[in-house]
């Protein structure tokens, strides 16, 4: 996929080829800085007040101070989408770092570099529909976990892993406990009830997350927070991660063992439809009409 | 401090204003390499080969592979000191990062980035005679702190919060074991005893830490690499650090508590002095002639 011509830079838009930083960059040099990806479904951002709020709050989380409001992040936002033409499915990638200064590990003086720039993204319908397999390994992150930096080296190499062993995801798990993926959140399903890692510093609080809870509500299905175990992971009746990119994205083989049948489950086919009516996008889930 | 003109980029010299790197880099987006820091005295390097092997054992760890042999690297790191006539106190930055590739967590397939800077360092003649002071704080890293990666922002928000209050360093503590600091390994002395983390995946595997293991050695000062405790740590008689820009850097006050009787203690003073006859350099301990 390519990056689509225009690219915010601060805020101003200009040609994608013109947009380099020096090496004494802060995300070069330390990953010091945050970030988001915002899901764009037929020329619109989906989610995207909760995005930018995050972005905020892990901004504040690591002291970094955007150069703009959320107003007007917001109106550029639009703009890029505008400006660039997007009528398709997009995803919308959006930095910030603390700027480019002589290397030292305090902070320097220095406005925040900031850029966003918008991708094509087909929906991953195939795998939507069949389902797709993860490995374990290790959750090797820091502790702060709901701030989305850029520091994601543990996520890059779970997520190589995962690719030589022919998966789509790594799921990660602190001692016994699994907390998310390599880049995603994670599920399960026991005798009806979801079951998710709460809230704590130790995983990323999705936007998505945020949402197919909601949905779950409205649905009636059970829905806890409360960190469950590699064994019950591996003895659930449905696994499903979600994230802006996977959306609801059923987990049927973990490490060579098929999860309750080896197809999507009934609880996550629903939230896939539930999902896809929110977004208003076309529901690929074994329930559609 | 000011970058010297010319910068090594790949196997090139270029100068400093040219070199850059696009958006899309794998250290910008993920923090995803491997750096080093080593010491120039008198414009000859000190530890050299042990800095270039940890390089290229950071670089294996995070499965990047480095574009040259280290044989190549050795002459390059030799022709940038002598192209920008160093002659003095400095410091050579290296970095290897995975790439410039369209943002995907996996491993993109093209060559890794590479480049090494010169930057004048005088050495911290007031701090190493007189000592400094340092702030207590949970060590939030990742699992494999022996790999000198990128993933430097709990490092940064340590040092920071160090310099707010004052202090030189951040002392970082996982559950009660000292581990080392934000940017250096650290050591106390008990009884005549030097004590310091064991080599474990939770400590950067420091240059002049083997080097000072050595010095004691020979100086017949015990040296036990043992995890010690927070409560160990402020009772004990001396405390230092080291670093390739710290040297044998005097730790004389935590969190406003007083170490010892505040002033850089006989054995600390004995390591220093060794120091600046291994890398044949001035002394600044209290043993100075």
């Amino acid at each position: 996929m390519t990056v689509h011509s225009y690219v915010l830079s601060q805020q101003e838009f200009v040609d994608r080829h013109s947009l380099t930083y020096p090496f004494e960059e802060r995300g070069l040099q330390f990953g010091d800085g945050v970030y988001e990806v915002i899901r764009v479904y037929n020329g619109d951002y989906y989610l995207k007040k909760e995005h930018v709020d995050r972005l905020f709050r892990s901004a504040e989380a690591v002291k970094i101070k955007l150069p703009f409001t959320k107003e007007e992040l917001d109106a550029n936002l639009r703009q890029l989408l505008s400006q660039n033409n997007v009528t398709d499915d997009a995803k919308v990638y959006l930095q910030a770092t603390r700027g480019s200064a002589t290397r030292d590990h305090a902070f320097p003086t220095v406005e925040a570099n900031f850029y966003a720039y918008v991708e094509d993204l087909p929906r991953p319908e195939d795998k939507l529909r069949n389902g797709v397999s993860a490995i374990l390994r290790p959750d090797e992150r820091w502790q702060n976990c709901y701030i989305k930096s850029l520091n994601l080296l543990p996520n890059v190499l779970a997520k190589q892993e995962a690719k030589e062993h022919g998966a789509y995801e790594a799921i990660l798990h602190r001692d016994e406990k699994v907390t998310e993926c390599s880049s995603s959140n994670i599920y399960i399903v026991k005798k009806g009830t979801v079951y998710t890692h709460p809230e704590t510093n130790q995983i990323l609080h999705g936007c998505v997350r945020g949402r197919i809870k909601q949905l779950a509500c409205q649905d009636n299905i059970p829905f806890v927070e409360a960190a469950f175990s590699v064994a019950q992971l591996m003895d659930a009746d449905e696994v499903f991660v979600t994230s802006s990119t996977s959306e609801v994205m059923p987990i049927v083989h973990i490490e060579d063992q098929r999860i309750g049948d080896g197809k999507p489950g009934p609880i996550t086919c629903k939230l896939q439809h539930a999902y896809a009516a929110d977004a208003k996008i076309a529901d690929y889930s074994m329930l559609q009409s």
